[in-house]
């Protein structure tokens, strides 16, 4: 294989004391969710909140002067472009990140602020990484591969090093996978450290490259997803032995999985997830079988999520749990009845959040109004209760989804 | 005093092992904010997400079998009701945990998950604690107070141990001032091992009892704050000749403040603070000059926020920095002026959010509609073009508030 637990164990010693050695802590209410003992390493607390800084470290570290006077590249609208950004900096390289011109201006504007050139060129990421490569030999630059370079992956794999000294006892490993580097590094160096312990991989189902090159498959690659660090078309070439020899599983997570996820780590774990950080997770949720009663070691790969896509997702798990949900009410157009309806809702305590009124809309009998409310409850129980005393008060309610009212 | 490092010492021995040793990581995102060196003890990874366990189980630790078996009682509807009841549980100990009638669902259900009997009774919490503490006499229950015992006072002071261990070079702690049992157990712990330390105090602006207290000022106490955690309206008997002798000074902190500094731990640290647990980074940004330069040592005591507040907290901070916002436009009524908008606002580089065309309502003149768009823009900037560019197109915007649509 293109990368050993030597070259794992050197670039631990590499990125030491640059690079953070992250907390490994037991996460007791993830245990009681999924009925496995759970453990969790923190990479999210890296200061670009990420695991790519081990591996971009890793490869910068091994640059003679030359290369490091002429500076490095990388095409990347994610993580790998913060890392890459913060550690040439560090290290006094000059830094130049290609990205596609649809990238979001944080993501931009986070790159930038670690003093990086970023060029904003094609319309995909695949015209994005042939100017990439363009500007590389133009400007003599050394390219850094998000994944597919040995010290890239041996890198990465300095986790597993750490998860198994904090806690030797783990009987498996769950580890997102995209282009394949950090499971192929963590592969690596797990299963050299401890041979009986398990790697099970994490994909998400609308990019499931891996899984279709070690079954044959032909699923559709594709879509937006939550995930979108892992959200890769093709395998990594250096990579894909690793898995196939190391992995025992790929478990495909769906994008309901991954938002329950990314609540799950917020609310029960206290931390922030990007979608990929949480697909260790969301395969726990898809298959909880699988890892009953096992101690689980789960890569909280990384913490960059937009604000707004994250209160979405909050809003959206609080109404899954129907801790907040909206009725269509229908009632008699004369004065006070508002009053009566909120007064009876207080009494049922359900918590009024938001009333829309629409006595003018065109749809409306006569003599009728239609009546929005959406209340927070204490659940779902509470919620089928307070629908079945407004029915009883003659107000025909008609549950309606309001999921759209962050989208 | 009623505290001393010997017992802050004892009472670390006494949990060790029981109660995790969190992590205290620099924290270089929250020291740009700052302009200070940031440290932060991540106090919301005990298993019940605050640093109350430290107190309680030192507490508990103490009793004989004889109160043991008769069991514990304390008055709570918070962090402190978890940590007795988990701890308790753990150590065979009934509990018994009263909490005003008032106390929000998902709090009585957190603890009575750790078996605890939730007693409610009280419409305040002065009725609940009269309730406590005649219950308390009547089934000879051992008290657990949240601040006011000395063992509880010692255990909280662990945390300064962990902390000058992890960053001995660190020139100042600001804790979050409630009752005074954080404040106290560490002011002693950290001046004892450093005595040129400085300890500050972050008191909620609304429940300023410590401030009042120490400057025979008079300010009012009460309101509905973001920090129910340091909602305290009496000093901590015990706490007060310890804050008055050690603590440096005390910054009082408003709402807005903690609602930025809760925003900050997430968006910038990817972690979850309640109000009371952010209060030292919000004392912080209250008054920044005073910590310039400094090695700041942050205790992110706790991370029980309410999801549904947090998503509200994180729209509104996203509209403060208008990156979301709203106007209200007045178009001609008639066909494809929307999809006129639309593209314009496209064109902008705007991300429409949301869409209230309002044209039945009655405030419309005859010939005209309102609508109302909400946007997710870059920045301030960006904002401002947006809002000149529908200027110009005659569209008539006026800048609305949205930061309801969560309340």
């Amino acid at each position: 294989m293109s990368v050993t637990v030597a070259d794992v164990e050197a670039a631990r010693r590499t990125i030491a004391g640059r690079v953070l050695r992250t907390p490994m802590l037991p996460a007791p209410k993830l245990s009681a969710l999924t009925g496995a003992e759970v453990y969790v390493k923190y990479e999210n607390l890296q200061v670009t909140n990420s695991f790519k800084e081990r591996g971009a470290l890793n490869k910068l570290a091994s640059l003679n002067e030359l290369a490091r006077a002429r500076g490095v590249i990388a095409m990347s609208a994610g993580n790998h472009a913060q890392a890459v950004a913060y550690h040439a900096a560090r290290l006094g390289i000059p830094a130049t990140i290609v990205m596609p011109v649809t990238t979001p201006f944080v993501k931009v504007e986070a790159t930038e602020a670690y003093q990086a050139e970023v060029v904003l060129d094609g319309e995909t990421v695949s015209e994005a990484q042939m100017r990439a490569e363009a500007l590389a030999r133009e400007r003599r630059l050394t390219w850094v591969h998000p994944y597919d370079d040995p010290l890239v992956i041996a890198g990465q794999g300095s986790i597993a090093l750490e998860m198994l000294e904090d806690a030797p006892a783990l009987d498996m490993l769950v580890i997102p996978i995209g282009g394949g580097g950090l499971i192929a590094g963590n592969a690596v160096a797990a299963r050299a450290r401890k041979p009986s312990i398990e790697i099970i991989g994490a994909e998400a189902a609308l990019y499931p490259s891996f899984w279709n090159t070690l079954r044959g498959e032909n699923r559709p690659l594709g879509g937006p997803t939550l995930a979108e660090g892992i959200a890769v078309k093709n395998v990594g070439v250096l990579a894909l032995p690793i898995v196939r020899e190391l992995v025992a599983e790929i478990v495909l997570v769906d994008e309901a999985h991954l938002e329950r996820a990314v609540y799950a780590y917020l609310t029960l774990q206290k931390t922030m997830a990007e979608g990929a950080g949480a697909a260790g997770l969301a395969a726990m949720l898809v298959k909880p079988e699988k890892f009953r009663g096992r101690k689980v070691g789960l890569i909280l790969c990384g913490g960059n999520i937009d604000p707004r896509i994250l209160a979405s997702v909050m809003v959206r798990e609080l109404e899954r749990e129907d801790r907040i949900v909206s009725f269509r009410l229908t009632i008699p157009d004369r004065p006070g009845v508002l009053g009566q309806i909120a007064t009876r809702l207080g009494e049922l305590g359900a918590n009024i959040l938001e009333v829309d009124h629409r006595r003018l809309f065109l749809d409306v009998p006569a003599k009728g109004a239609k009546l929005d409310v959406t209340v927070e409850t204490r659940g779902q129980v509470h919620g089928e209760e307070i629908f079945e005393a407004l029915e009883a008060e003659g107000y025909q309610p008609v549950w309606i989804d309001t999921a759209t009212t962050m989208e």
